[in-house]
């Protein structure tokens, strides 16, 4: 059976090596507010609101701050000890002053406590108080870089649930290629594509694949907007444009295990590809090539930048640059650290990165590859597995 | 031609309209940094992500910080008169000193500037200094409070495209109650659904239609796990489950234009309803047309929570209570004021609401239609109008 959740052990690793770390710190308890953090340490996963959620982590327990709507889910999908329940919000009581409760119930309202921002964010509306003012006798320290950084690191199984997803955007992206025809709209391709990998990825990995994504697709390939012209706009949005001869087309494909995920992305031509084209497609492929080739552990991630930066600036493509070369990916859509000429962070054995340098001409074309790779002791691991070659890339029309 | 996006003159009047609101606290400068914000003022759509983007509004300019990435895209989307452009996050430089620099040459540096927040979110790892470490001589004071009122109040351009969103979400719910027979898994229903939805809308409303969502999914219908006894978690996420004689779904129809959506939620029962799903179902429904019907501008948000509970309670149903009885709806998945016995703000004439009070069994099933609604003079208009009675409700088998 394939391997489609994270282990219970996994959950109690991060937990112990967390509140190690924090011990150099002289903090004994963790309250994180992010839903990713929320979800890394309880296993709870669940859809942000203007509703609180937190988790209160310490040596002996792990409990959830949670409306009274997520009571049942809590319980079902968290690996919990406690739940410290509160009506709703705004009701009649601030949410917080809930776990405050709890916190001084523990004898923790003057302890050193290690959190991931002072407080729940401003989401929808939400409005409450910092910690440091619920709890004004408790020391309250940053222990966000150290929960990121071993977010960063990747066990043997988060590197199993990325590399499933590969196998569902490699579909997505098949499909999208596929259907990828003249006078189609990008949003009916996309559509289209999405639709029949997450159908084919449900009926393969059968009842016990637990998407933990939000809504119904599970597996998409999109253009969001990259199309023609267009897609000389590194972060278009969807503009429903159809496909015409002539037209760069740039593409996403990845799916949702467990909540992880990879990114696959390429440079399509629609139609026999002109000169420039050309030229260009081979100047983007030889730098993501260059730029994985290269990468390995013990470098900084700025060393990995600085190699594609010193390739366009030999090759005179400097006016053509957007943006840095790649960031890590896990469970979210961005992740630190960045290859980027200003990160200087070491690469280490077991972080995920997409590498994808483009090329952006305006009113003309962009060309980007997108490929997620985990770092080994030697180099890298590609994950994402599309052809990158031109002539795999062309529509025929 | 559908109206299908907002005029420029909605942009204009929006900004002279927070600037006024800001002379009464001596502001005469607005930064926005959350996404909504940014777009709501300079109509500039995009992929928020570790890299700062924020607006700066004075009486004589809308500017837009941006990395280079999005250069050409903000020249193209945004209603600007400048942009400060960055090379990239996290780059040599931090993105706000870039800034910094624009509010110094503009002679602003200790000017009172209002804002949504002190600084760019951690956003995806992001890390930079608050505005008020950037600029200590100046005054910062929250805006916000005055922009959400202002977002709370829809303009007749913003309502109509939450009217156009309502049609493509009841023709997305519609193709999902058609594709649920028994034995289907409840994702495959969905991006079908979706998929026939979307497709449909894009032809309807012809190339001028722009999504403004950042995937390819524009009209979509799921059930987000609410599927049999999961539909007693009312924030379930999918699950991959296949419908069952006797199951209980809960659903949700909706679609993006011009970033804007409405919520149309149904409670739908696989099969002959049993005695006790239909006076569930007979209570939720009561409770919902009671809110519905009692809505009008003049009375606080938490008197329609009010008269829910006193349903509820009336009717011994506390117990099966997990949430309050609505929220706002315009741009977000959810916003405020939160029809909720804790908020006292009073409701509007332009406001619109979600209206959704349920009731949820543990190991049973849950019960909940959500309804659009926008309040008018003397009491609401539906925006939202599929069938809500249990017979136009039942799957056959």
């Amino acid at each position: 059976m394939p391997q489609l959740s994270l282990s219970n052990a996994e959950y109690i690793g991060r937990r112990q090596r967390i509140l190690e770390r924090l011990e150099g710190r002289d903090a004994t308890t963790l309250i994180t507010f992010g839903a990713n953090n929320v979800s890394y340490f309880s296993r709870f996963s669940f859809i942000p609101t203007e509703r609180p959620i937190a988790h209160l982590l310490t040596a002996n327990a792990s409990i959830l701050l949670i409306p009274n709507l997520e009571l049942e889910h809590a319980w079902a999908e968290g690996l919990i000890d406690d739940v410290v329940v509160y009506p709703e919000y705004p009701g009649k009581r601030p949410a917080l002053d809930y776990l405050k409760d709890k916190l001084v119930e523990l004898g923790l309202e003057t302890a050193t406590i290690g959190v991931d921002a002072d407080g729940y964010g401003q989401i929808y509306g939400y409005r409450g108080p910092r910690v440091s003012e619920l709890l004004p006798d408790a020391t309250i320290v940053s222990a966000l870089d150290e929960i990121e950084h071993m977010q960063m690191i990747n066990s043997e199984e988060e590197l199993g649930l990325i590399r499933e997803s590969a196998r569902w955007g490699n579909l997505a992206h098949s499909y999208l290629q596929e259907y990828s025809k003249v006078g189609v709209s990008e949003i009916a391709i996309s559509q289209r594509a999405s639709n029949d990998a997450s159908e084919a990825m449900i009926r393969a990995l059968g009842p016990q694949f637990r998407p933990r994504a939000f809504g119904g697709t599970v597996a998409t390939a999109t253009f969001r907007g990259q199309v023609g012209k267009a897609s000389a706009l590194p972060h278009a949005m969807s503009n429903n444009a159809k496909l015409q001869p002539g037209d760069v087309l740039v593409t996403y494909g990845g799916s949702s295990v467990w909540g992880y995920g990879s990114e696959l992305e390429r440079t399509m031509i629609v139609g026999e590809p002109s000169k420039e084209q050309a030229t260009f497609f081979a100047h983007m492929l030889a730098a993501q090539t260059l730029a994985i080739e290269e990468l390995k552990p013990g470098l900084k991630c700025s060393d990995v930048d600085r190699l594609v930066l010193d390739y366009f600036e030999e090759n005179d493509l400097m006016r053509y640059w957007r943006h840095h070369s790649g960031h890590a990916k896990s469970t979210l859509i961005h992740e630190a650290p960045f290859l980027d000429i200003g990160d200087h962070r070491e690469i280490e054995v077991g972080m995920g990165f997409t590498v994808e340098p483009g090329l952006y001409v305006p009113d003309f074309a962009g060309f980007r590859h997108s490929d997620t790779v985990a770092v080994t002791p030697d180099g890298v691991e590609w994950i994402t597995y599309y052809p990158r070659d031109l002539e795999s890339l062309i529509i025929p029309v």
